[in-house]
């Protein structure tokens, strides 16, 4: 069900920790921050709890709640952080497991895929050059707290 | 539940009609292939059958028949153009409206979101300049009628 060397599967294993851990999870999805140091805030991952590399290949179980996950997650990151879009995309290649990137994109931030992408690779590197303060673990425990919260509630 | 101005309810209204025309519809979501004549046979667009920009205000039927619609939708595209994988990507920006951009990345195509993106504006250049040749009407329709039956049979 789990393979190892796949960094998504060791996150569900416990050999990995997001910063913020673990915000939501159901018997088929688990939502919580991206990986890395660098990772803005807010900017969540939704993976599929079992190891599957096609979005063909969701189970109907699967499939049913991976909807309801989209629109509780979005809707949690709007009223958090008053996101003015909140993007949710799968693309799997780096990591093959099936996960979402769910984005909210704040009035601070510029509009589109291509504009965002770049965005968040310059945030990156700022961060890396030492030019911008990345977010501490208490920030994104903060964060991922309030979300989970307002998740479970909705 | 429609509104004018919008090329998404255009298109729902019958004003607009993608190439290839509609290959699939519920009672919730539509399938059709991207606008313009210069789009990527196969490279589809799942919307929301009502006018609606946020994914947080899908209703729970909304929400629950999305995952099982990028499935089916993925799994026609995986068999019948032989995609390495499928993307599935809202953003919303340039359309307000929801809609999801199903994406089959084939064994031709660079992987991952940047390239992928890259890629397909050299294409829509390419075509533009005259470099390249778009596809036909007929072969829009031909891949909608396949995609359309296969969806149907899942």
């Amino acid at each position: 069900m789990l393979v190892n060397g796949c960094l998504a599967c060791d996150e569900l294993a416990g050999k990995v920790r997001a910063p913020g851990g673990v915000i939501y999870e159901d018997q088929h999805w688990m939502v919580s921050h991206r990986l890395g140091h660098d990772a803005v805030p807010g900017h969540l991952i939704l993976k599929l709890k079992r190891h599957c590399e096609h979005l063909a290949e969701l189970t109907p179980a699967e499939a049913a709640t991976l909807g309801p996950m989209i629109q509780k997650t979005s809707s949690a990151l709007s009223k958090l952080l008053n996101a003015v879009k909140v993007y949710a995309a799968s693309y799997g290649e780096e990591v093959g497991h099936i996960h979402f990137f769910i984005i909210p994109r704040t009035a601070d931030m510029p509009a589109g895929n291509m504009r965002v992408l770049l965005y968040l690779r310059l945030h990156t590197l700022l961060i890396r050059c030492g030019l911008k303060r990345a977010a501490t673990e208490v920030e994104r425990g903060h964060i991922a707290e309030r979300v989970s919260a307002e998740i479970q509630r909705l």
